[in-house]
């Protein structure tokens, strides 16, 4: 697997012989400072993040306020966004709707509906809630007022949301930014601002129906992006607890042996089992016993064999996990989606809120190198992509009278898809538009720019996408090349000769074509040389 | 102007008393408990802010943990949202996206790109650039490594994007939340959590054509949107220093004087007067020659007025303002919007940053409640609803080598958009769609759930938008009641007579048809019902 520095390396080599290319050549000045643009920023990604560490959740404690490299000269201060966060460029936003909307369609597609909720919360409400975990939690500073904190996801503020509003039963999807005080590592698509992308359906309903859905979109989203093979790795928490009872587990090791369990896709078993002998005072026998469980895999025929297990059988919560996978299963035949599904004895899932099935979408077999790169390990794990499961206890924890509100939902990672769609847009070579300008107007002569005003105002009036340069003179051919750099593919001209005989000069960009038109058919004609030329072309942006 | 405290609580008695008459009714339990909701949503409005102040930026000291009234029982703990900020519910995301909608196609129209940038900066990138109201920016905690702090508004990061990343010219939107620690008045729509909506060009252009293009955009915009009648101010920040020089206020005094000024729209001259005379020890001849001039507005005719006034003729950035608000107005005529402008010599805009032109709509005239009583001091003022101006120095600021990028952009007051919408929405009394579900799959006899499962499948390959029971065995009649409630136009229904002969029922619900289908004809059947309706009715949801 590629080192992922030196492959940044390579892209900051090639990137800079492409700018002296240019350079050499002459090109137009645009271009040259786009792909300046884009070789600072491969160069700061290098000078952000220098040393990717291993160790995960390590809270941070020295100061760093280095500047990035490829930073010089003086500054008045340092000119940066705060550590393991970044902007997004035009290109990247036109990526990242596109993504956007595929996901937003498949869950209205299902009768979602959508909720927001503020960016952070009092302290108290996201305490006790994220175990481990709950030092990457920021605090905001105690200017007087409330104790707040950031959200670390959107599962505990959904939670508290259905619990305040009294809300008993809701399908809704929420995508939103979210933040952790992790050690980032970007260039792997691992940042401490990020977007969460979640689905969840609340409600009291029955066994398997609303968590069988949540698989259904998950398949339905990564198919959509068209991003390489995949799997959903299902299991229940309920079957894990089962497996450590008959394994000999004292119940109030069930938790820390269970994060233990979910360090095997990246870990492998001689660590974990050391961990859990070493560390969690594990009888090295018990250990074997989920090991033997732990390893194993399938469908139904699993199913079967686990349920003439009696050791497990006679384990009440793994009889009922087994019954709850084995109707999970069904209803994903019933899905068309078997084929993407895996009974998996090994999945875990880090958080503690789960009570019932979870799943983790995870990359198998080919795709990008993005992809393929992005696990920090990088080499036993392969990516994760999605993951969720049950939680039917939470939302009880923030109501009074302890009233409790089934809820099970998936958490798409849409971070890595924006990455892996990035570097697939890059790899097509194929240039992403960033706007969906249709028409430029462009004058003759000069002094023509009022007309250019009326002839926008009539344009923009009619719903066409119009641009016009905000110079008062113009040159033709720099008007021209900027249609064509930036895929517009009407351009309009008048000059003095056209208002006075009442017409425009229409140019299809595509065919250089260029004709006269009757400004009373100006729309006209406009409308339907747009439309046939999205009809011929192959959609030139991404996010359309 | 009415009271909003008192509003509100007649708001709350007439929503109480349909919650009793709806559970006398024994009307639909999903219903109730909709209008409940509502019920304690508004009696959280009152519990959260009860006390609204006056004065205006004052920093809070006190602690405020007081519990929300509308609720109580025993808590674990305080159970709300942090001051200042809110939930949005279904219903509300779908009047928010509605207007987002409206205001992505304006900007998509103008050819704008849009970027995104982290929701915290380093604390010193926002340093220095409020001028008393940094007081109001959110710090983060210092829990080791940088110092971080919310972000205020779009433009500093706007402008730290551009000197950081080497940009010279971009047109770009930018829709995302900002912070401020202010005194919230939410019933006004004034919140510490509140998206902002700019639109900004940056570039060496010639004089007014990119600023007359952000009037331009305000005007489609808010005439996009129906809410009432609204003229644009525009005034000129070298105009009033030119002003402020022909009347003798020092030059070190200018900053100061322009604040004041700056408050004539909410606050009467003479204590505004006071202010400049008393706090900021201006003589009280050279208070009174300003509010000769700050008293005009007009267009043109104003213009040459001005222009023959010898001892602001005298000052040359007088002259130079003035030459700009001419050709601006002239390019407003081009564009057909001069009706929507007004030249108004006390608009003075509360920033420092300003440079150029400025500009700030206003509503005028008839317009609902809501707007009308959204102004804070319900006498002078009448509500702003967009403003900016033109910044040439703030992108200097950030840059090493002092490089300039002129910059000239708009925000809209979308919070205050969104409450009016909501507000229309309300008085319409039409019920808001919160999913765009289309068909809903129902079973005729118990047993056949997977049948159901089958049968959405089907339909969301087909990219129809479906949705069905949760529930294993469901009853007919509530389903249909759903369909009726939630607005879905059809309904498809199987039972093992149905599966036998190879049809499903299909039932139109506005007009309560039901006819047989084969289910190879059931996918175009259904969307030619689904054509049919969306044509015949008028939209049910705004957001569509």
């Amino acid at each position: 697997m590629a080192d992922d520095k030196s492959m940044l390396e390579e892209q900051i080599k090639s990137q800079g012989a492409l700018v002296r290319k240019l350079k050499e050549e002459k090109a137009d000045a645009d271009q040259i400072s786009e792909e300046v643009k884009k070789l600072l920023s491969l160069k700061s990604q290098l000078g952000i993040d220098p040393k990717p560490q291993k160790v995960k959740g390590n809270s941070e404690k020295s100061k760093e306020n280095k500047k990035p490299s490829g930073e010089d000269g003086p500054k008045k201060f340092v000119l940066k966004t705060a550590k393991g966060t970044r902007d997004f460029a035009p290109d990247q936003m036109a990526i990242r709707e596109g993504v956007f909307n595929k996901i937003i369609s498949c869950f209205k597609r299902h009768g979602a509906v959508t909720i927001d909720t503020p960016v952070f919360e009092l302290k108290e409400t996201l305490t006790g809630k994220y175990g481990e975990d709950s030092k990457l939690i920021y605090d905001l500073a105690d200017q007087g007022g409330e104790l707040l904190s950031l959200r670390y996801d959107l599962t505990v503020p959904f939670a508290r949301y259905l619990a305040m509003n009294k809300v008993s039963n809701i399908k809704r999807y929420h995508i939103a930014k979210v933040y952790r005080r992790d050690n980032p590592a970007m260039n792997r698509g691992r940042f401490r601002e990020f977007y969460q992308c979640d689905f969840d359906i609340a409600g009291q309903y029955d066994p398997m129906l609303p968590d069988v859905e949540c698989i259904k979109i998950v398949v339905e989203i990564l198919s959509s992006l068209d991003i390489g093979d995949f799997v959903v790795k299902v299991n229940h928490r309920k079957l894990l607890d089962g497996v450590f009872a008959a394994c000999g587990v004292p119940n109030h090791k069930f938790r820390p042996i269970c994060s233990a369990v979910d360090k095997l896709d990246k870990t492998p078993w001689p660590e974990v089992r050391k961990e859990m002998v070493e560390e969690k005072g594990l009888d090295p026998s018990t250990a074997d016993k989920i090991w033997e469980y732990v390893q194993l895999s399938g469908g139904t025929e699993l199913l079967g064999k686990l349920l003439q297990d009696e050791s497990l059988t006679s384990q009440k919560r793994a009889v009922e996990g087994l019954e709850d996978i084995k109707l999970l299963l069904q209803y994903c035949e019933a899905y068309g989606i078997s084929n993407r599904v895996s009974f998996t004895m090994s999945l875990a899932r880090g958080l503690d809120y789960y009570t019932g099935v979870i799943y983790e979408a995870v990359f198998t077999g080919a795709q990008t190198a993005v992809a393929a790169s992005s696990d920090e390990e990088g080499s036993v794990g392969v990516g994760s992509i999605a993951g969720g499961g049950r939680y039917d206890e939470l939302v009880g924890m923030f109501d009074g009278k302890g009233r409790k509100v089934p809820c099970v939902g998936i958490s798409v990672g849409i971070e890595r898809l924006f990455s892996i769609m990035e570097a697939k847009a890059y790899e097509s070579g194929q240039k992403v538009r960033t706007t969906e300008t249709e028409v430029y107007v462009i004058a003759a002569q000069k002094g023509m720019v009022e007309e250019r005003l009326k002839l926008c105002k009539a344009l923009w009036d009619a719903d066409i996408k119009t641009e016009q340069s905000y110079k008062k003179n113009t040159k033709m051919l720099t008007e021209f090349q900027y249609c064509e750099q930036t895929g517009i593919p009407v351009a309009i001209i008048i000059g003095q000769s056209e208002i006075e005989t009442g017409i425009v000069k229409l140019k299809v960009m595509s065919s250089r074509e260029e004709r006269e038109v009757k400004r009373c058919d100006m729309l006209e004609e406009i409308r339907q040389v747009l439309a046939s030329e999205s009809s011929v072309e192959s959609k030139p942006s991404i996010s359309s």
